[in-house]
């Protein structure tokens, strides 16, 4: 598991041309299996959940994953606090990584998402984010993310609903 | 006007640091009035609304919003498509920027998001996004976000309700 | 047209035992078409959706539905508006009723529902409730809902968003 | 408190005219406090949230409400399962009663909200449908409103936010 962690962090490093290899945390899930959510989050690269880099995964279960991301200034808004379209970018793929967590290979395609936002998530903070597959159908696969402070304190909630497409 | 974009765009130029000057489009609203809105989005330097940098705001009317953003490589998912995180991001931002145009100096305070996905933006389309104030209140704005491509088809449509804390 | 009104009417007379018969819109369209929609709200008998009876469906085309409901007691919360969940349920209905003005043989299942309340739908009157497909797929119908008042005012929106269950 | 709940019983038999009192569990709540809201569902007599009698209060805590229902006819769809109206009034009356069991006198006006369906709940089955205050604030109070069957399978779930006006 360690030396697994290891070779995919390295597979992260910058290459000569000062690109990043784009090969985020569903091609890794399906190509490794769902143990391969944990530790560091896994990007595509350049691409837009680049902006989750630095988040961490601490515990992937069956329909579970729990991760880890302090409010650094690149997830901030205005005011120094995470922003909205930060949190709901959380929604989005800790809803996928649950799905994952229940079969690496069907991440599925979008349908809804949506967000409550309680209390602000404050600049410097660690905040834990948890996505839970409530349930996990055919056709569709439906999950629920919260976001929580060290102390505990509910700061966002949200629901992510994914289509998983049928063959015609 | 021009001028007035003009001297807004040299503010955004990199600084002697190699960081940008942290004023987004809600300080530049609320000393510049609504239509400082128009032209290139104004992010918070490299914060997370950066990953919007490259909009551009076409037109602004009271309570209503419209801009265009071409789906590169910064907001694309792993399917080369616009990332669910983005689309959100896109609904936060176009209903606050909404808002904005009904008073520039009450962008509120997040409380409810949502977004419905019909059709994935494709990589390298210019998608125009419209913010529209639906109701105006002295402790809640609400609002509309839709995504269309370039023949009109809607790709997603998302509400940003946001409240306005009353002094105490 | 008329006659075939008239006689969808007398099919909801109630029957000799005092319970009508339970043949709501989703069973006339599927066997009498989309235009089996207009007029009086057919709902089925005693169940729940008789909560809107009353309502009155004023134009079909394909994709959209418009109707009409008095604001009377049996829709009322405590405070003499319409319910939340009388909203809700116009969401849910007309919703259902702009996927059956597309094909009058599939109402889909659903997926996920939301409302945004702008302003109470007072006591008395006459409010228009319009549904509208944003997107008809294979697997998921996409609608959108408002309620407005006589003068035009927006009061609530919602989206509902229903599965066509494929075969296995 | 059992002859607290006795009383109030007796006052919601019948009167004379065949109507009952329009004293609905909002009203009662702020008259006698948050254990009133126990026992046998106290709709406004002939109002909307009639559709809910029968429903039973099983447990109240300080941001907490507890409610079983029978799916009988009276909520059923054309297929004999919960219609989803009905769903969606769950989450509006569990919703306010969980924002009522922090300050009985505080049933806040309805602002968002949202359901999402996983499984139908089955003509006959008793559901459990819990109502719980997620953040509680000056003019804001979030709800998240769940429903289970009898084997503990999550069917719906739900959010339902109020604003609590503030004097101008």
């Amino acid at each position: 598991m360690a030396a697994l962690l290891r070779a995919a962090r390295t597979a992260w490093a910058p290459c000569a041309t000062g690109r990043r290899f784009a090969t985020g945390y569903i091609q890794r899930a399906a190509a490794e299996g769902r143990d391969s959510l944990l530790g560091q989050f896994q990007s595509t690269g350049d691409r837009f959940d680049s902006v989750l880099r630095g988040m961490e995964c601490i515990k992937v279960e069956e329909g579970y994953v729990e991760c880890q991301i302090t409010v650094g200034d690149g997830v901030k808004n205005a005011y120094g606090t995470m922003h909205g379209g930060c949190t709901a970018t959380l929604v989005d793929v800790l809803g996928t990584m649950a799905l994952l967590s229940k079969d690496p290979t069907r991440p599925g395609v979008s349908v809804e998402m949506s967000q409550t936002f309680m209390a602000p998530a404050k600049g410097g903070e660690v905040i834990t984010v948890t996505g839970t597959v409530t349930k996990y159908g055919r056709a569709l696969g439906f999950t629920e993310v919260k976001l929580t402070d060290a102390s505990g304190k509910l700061l966002a909630t949200g629901r992510h609903t994914k289509a998983f497409p049928q063959k015609p």
